[in-house]
């Protein structure tokens, strides 16, 4: 897409530390990473969101390929994927992209919440809502 | 698996607000939500992390059904996928399990982080070293 920071490196006009590419996915290093060796993976066309993709690209066999040779190479004891959808829930650039990020003992990410709670029964109603839709 | 706080949802010997089931799959509201609504999706069978999962459990389907749902049933703007793997990545429940977290303007939620620095050329050994792997 016209302007599109990815869809540049997709074209090759912005260079990336290229980890992995085939017909209709690509891989490479973040170079904002939560830590060294934080990879993309992400479809070539655009697509916004996960909603957006087809389910024949299959991003998540690319993503387990790419935490494989991740955790070889690092020894990274475990990992986080992250997918922000939309610019409100933290999407930078709005070209879907999986965040793959390789977590060490004491490496001071934080990825998480103050737990909201739930009202009386409100949990059921929130479920009947949701379903609904299902 | 004995022991096993999912497993035991998913046999029934513990109550979830369910929101969708398969042969295969879960699908329940966190008890404990970054926001309201805020939704599981996990295989049945006992895996522990992404890299355990057989590629014929399809979660990432069963995740964009869930998405759509909660959409529409709470207008959320935008959503975060976020799977943690292992107990240093902050995986509280040591069987796999996809979080949906619907997004809201102003709800405060920060899964972002301060972004580490390469040095000259460190990206490039980075990658190099990775793809030594791939």
């Amino acid at each position: 897409m016209e302007g599109c920071l990815f869809c540049k490196i997709v074209e090759g006009e912005i260079p990336c530390a290229k980890l992995y590419e085939d017909e209709k996915i690509l891989s490479f290093l973040d170079i904002a990473p939560a830590n060294k060796g934080h990879a993309l993976v992400m479809p070539k066309e655009h697509y916004e969101t996960l909603l957006d993709v087809p389910d024949d690209i299959e991003l998540m066999k690319v993503v387990k390929k790419v935490v494989r040779a991740m955790s070889s190479a690092l020894g990274n004891e475990g990992f986080n994927i992250l997918v922000n959808n939309k610019k409100v829930a933290g999407q930078l650039v709005p070209h879907l992209h999986v965040h793959i990020i390789p977590r060490f003992a004491g490496d001071g990410i934080k990825l998480n919440w103050m737990p909201k709670r739930y009202r009386d029964k409100e949990i059921e109603e929130f479920k009947e809502k949701i379903k609904s839709f299902l």
